[in-house]
């Protein structure tokens, strides 16, 4: 067995973890800590997860907690992973950070984006952005995985087999992408209130949001590009519900292109193959989020509208399985050579 | 491996069933009956479950889909069950009824409540009331189950203890049930549209709801009396969400007895002592809905009003799993001698 | 025109009033007092009433506030509208206190739900309890309404017929109530949260809430009673939508009574005969809370359960308006001898 | 008394336009008509109007009616309205028709868009497209009002500031909508179920929706091109909300044009100066549909984005209100020369 702790864990995310953890049949939990909840029972904290995890929450101990697992998942506000991270390192255990710390290969980009100096530099030449799908081999050798954002998890794997095919013009991306509320984590404040998210719909963000940079980043890399090469547009929006994210994209054919729907969504069903997490639609039938609750599924669904010779794509994930959760453990079953759906195999909840 | 059958799979208590019974490590789905998808693959109909059910919705035929199981599940409107019951009971295979069919003891319960005549009375002999916690082991030898309707469900569980123990008086007996809109089924009709459920509540078939006789049959066979010899209050209500029903239990402590809600809790973890679906809350701690969302869990929370001398019982469930599918699962396992969480083990969904 | 200053403007119930009386056609709003947004501008807190209101928040100075105005509204939590009452009367000015601290002629019934010592007793016998239905001529001559709580107002307009006429069992009344969260205001905490609140329903204060009192002092004064001569249940519970209350209501028919449901409607229709407000559903018709959103309306629907002798009674209102602001304008208009009607004459919202 | 009737009454954009004209000071309903509740009462179709609507729904009957009113408002399925409009014509009445039968100034748009063929298109020349921040004083003088659609109301008001003063370039702008499900009608089809609709997000009608050629058409009226001279992406998504829509619309600034957002918001302030409904947005403000829940108004937020020198504006609206019966009655004000506002001049509710 693998021993595991999640660090952060009483938050929404950590709570994802625990959930599917819980069942996991190669992992034990054997910490998780939390600020708000120390020495509570876990199971207090989330009752849901009665008799599913037997264990009560701690403080954070960095050195001691790490000599007693295998690996650790951080559930962190950014800018705290990096003593984790170096204690992993020095221990050689594994990190999955599902944090931002570790996301971006120019220390510059994160320092400017996130408003603070990175604590650990060095050690981004060894995280791997872990995004299964485009970089598996990369992270079963790694030994901290920077598991990606939500939005960027919705983006990127719209995007890439476009990108890949150089299909479209890198430069006239725009990606306009829904959220339920439960990304803005567990945290009491005015804008997460029911009564102020029901039955409302708004953008936040626009023209800054912080994912921004990590999806040019990725796509930069499917073009062979540095990142400082494309420039996209991303706007998130705020839904009126829980879970999921739809990331609809929008980009121009590479002029003087000529080819069908039916035959780039050839070119997704080849690219994404043998992927066990990844659908592509059929013609005219178009991703809904509520297919993925709770579970690790994309659904990807496209279009050419031939007015505009544009191509118009549409990926749902659930925001805290895929986008969070689900892909960690999905890195982790990477990590120590499991069966890559071992815990995450599960179908989500209809209706 | 148990050979399965689910007709009527393209409902949502059907679907559940499917999503279920697909990770059952000892079920086999051989066949998926539908009306209205006859010869549709079913991944098509419900696209969450894509990859984890691969058969293609088919016709009823009872005899021929009968003789090529071990078990069906029938998630059929009432008046429909017969003729699989018959089939099975001929060909001795083991019958699961969702439905209502098979519920009563006394068929002019069913007549009158119903309005139908009952084309079988003689069977109802050989059908158990699938209520796992109070009759387990006449459920293991059964050839028919009548699996609970989702109010009964969550309305006996959370006043066995007290009638077992006579607590209380059984003609004071109030039930005040909240349940999801998923309760009424996949069928396009107005009362179920988004426009008219959502930011509404309300009460309906009050005084006539057909799970109110079920409950009294199942109260008074706690109480070692007749179905007729008890009448209670059962009033459904309508909630602007998907799952989950509350029932809320208002009851009149036996005149002269002296008790503590301490002592109540206690007989309550008493009677459901090593039941693995069923938690009873802590003081002051009520049970919610979305604790079982997804699960087969029941969660149970009581207290005693000093002031009126009234036991007051909340019961929760999601109404698709105890409340349908999961309990139904739960009911084969005993048919089956398989260990009872065996497919319903997982935990609920939060947030 | 009269002037009137909002204190504590800036919660939920605080903007239900702005709304309203922004387009009333006798009222000047002259102040809006908050804690939390001095110096804002209202409708940067609001801006849904961006041009209905052109004030900036303002801190609370109670003597010179109150000078400047014919009346104020109080939108405060307990305890705190003492000193506001004071100045009124020491001024000759009318209070309309949407909070707890007048609501009860026995001051250490206050003091022992509300676990406060009150302030100033000796105004309670000035202070009327605003429930217009019930009490409009006192209403009229008072300088202090005492505006109900939202349960109240639901629960006693559903039980004043059948107690005013002596039908039922005052000892045997249950109340299970349902309320949007919106009465939990616009604070910002966990348990209102979207992610906890959406697909979520619960109980909460069982037997504890601080409604109870003022429920069973109304019921016992429709009866001639002393406020301790009546004890009943009162249940609340959260539902996942933002507004509306409704009120199941279980009573026992006084024995040897012979009534039909026709004859107690009409007892219903009789009673509240001219009221502009309240409507009596027809047999079979049960009200929904949405019927209210966003209006002033009661809808009261009724049935006998001839099995249990029981009457069961629901009631629907807009917790924001009938169970708060809207009353506390109702009261205003007959404080100022304006029709009753004024300022909230407008329908609800569907869909 | 201006008297008017509504056709198609029942519908959500029916009881909307009931809603509000029953407090208009100038108008008096006299007829109601409906396919489907003929001979009923319509407070008893739409309980929230109990008192506000004292009319019995009626058949339609295009000449008598017509003979009675001084205008009609058509809330009809496309192809339905022409009739009506030849009858207002004959008669000379006013039609405002809410359908889209009157919206093209090409009859071969419509009839390639609608796959129907029209069967008045020399009436198209006498209509006028009734956005009255646009076309104001050719409704005043128009016979037929062609009510805009939904998502073009919020798209074109968004975009309008901008082609007028060619800012941005016209082949390359993008417009992704959000829209609450009333939009979709009372009908009872699958799609519209709580069960489907609630926490799920999804495209629809991508590059096929009929709503894409009317916003080409006014596009190009502000930029003096013909519709055909301009084509765009429109991709309209389902929320699960009753009401509201977000337009989030993309362009690309003119090249070498160089501009601040500050700049960009003082042109749509002057743009929007006396207008009484649309709002514009502080910088980092980001309008949400709920601001406009139940009322009239039209926030407008945008952006530069200055890393890829595109201009991003947001549009939030009432679909119900400002997107059909709200706008309908404003152009019935113009068209009576009646103050704009009138019957629609009450805020929405919040929360």
């Amino acid at each position: 067995m693998i021993r595991v702790a999640i660090v952060g864990s009483t938050g929404y995310t950590g709570a994802e973890l625990v959930r599917l953890l819980s069942h996991h049949r190669e992992v034990e939990i054997v910490a998780l800590t939390s600020q708000s909840y120390v020495d509570q029972p876990y199971e207090k904290v989330y009752p849901s997860l009665t008799d599913h995890v037997g264990l009560t929450c701690q403080a954070q101990n960095v050195e001691a907690l790490m000599a007693d697992v295998d690996a650790v998942f951080l559930a962190l506000p950014h800018g705290l992973s990096v003593p984790w991270a170096q204690e992993a390192y020095r221990q050689g255990k594994k990190v999955i950070d599902l944090g931002a710390d570790f996301r971006f290969r120019q220390v510059q980009t994160y320092e400017s984006w996130y408003k603070t100096k990175h604590e650990a530099p060095e050690l981004l030449g060894q995280a791997v952005y872990g995004l299964p799908e485009l970089n598996r081999d990369k992270i079963r050798k790694s030994v901290i995985v920077a598991n990606p954002g939500c939005y960027p998890t919705a983006s990127i794997l719209g995007l890439a087999p476009l990108l890949k095919n150089k299909l479209v013009n890198p430069q006239k991306i725009i990606i306009d992408a829904k959220s339920g509320i439960s990304g803005a984590g567990r945290s009491a404040k005015l804008g997460s209130l029911y009564g102020e998210v029901n039955e409302n719909v708004k953008a936040y963000g626009v023209a800054t949001h912080r994912h921004t940079p990590e999806i040019e980043q990725e796509a930069a890399a499917l073009l062979g590009l540095a990142p400082e090469d494309i420039t996209l547009s991303f706007t998130p929006h705020l839904m009126p519900m829980t879970r999921g994210i739809l990331a609809t994209i929008y980009c121009d054919l590479q002029e003087n292109l000529s080819i069908t729907a039916t035959e780039v969504r050839q070119i997704y069903k080849d690219f994404y193959g043998g992927e066990p997490f990844i659908h592509i639609t059929e013609e005219n039938q178009w991703p809904e989020t509520k297919w993925c609750y709770g579970s690790n599924y994309v659904f990807i669904g496209l279009t050419i509208d031939e007015r505009t010779k544009r191509l118009i794509v549409t990926t749902a994930i659930d925001n805290l399985v895929k986008g969070a959760a689900g892909q960690a453990i999905q890195n982790m079953n990477l990590l120590f050579d499991l069966p890559e759906t071992e815990g995450i195999d599960r179908p989500g909840i209809w209706p």
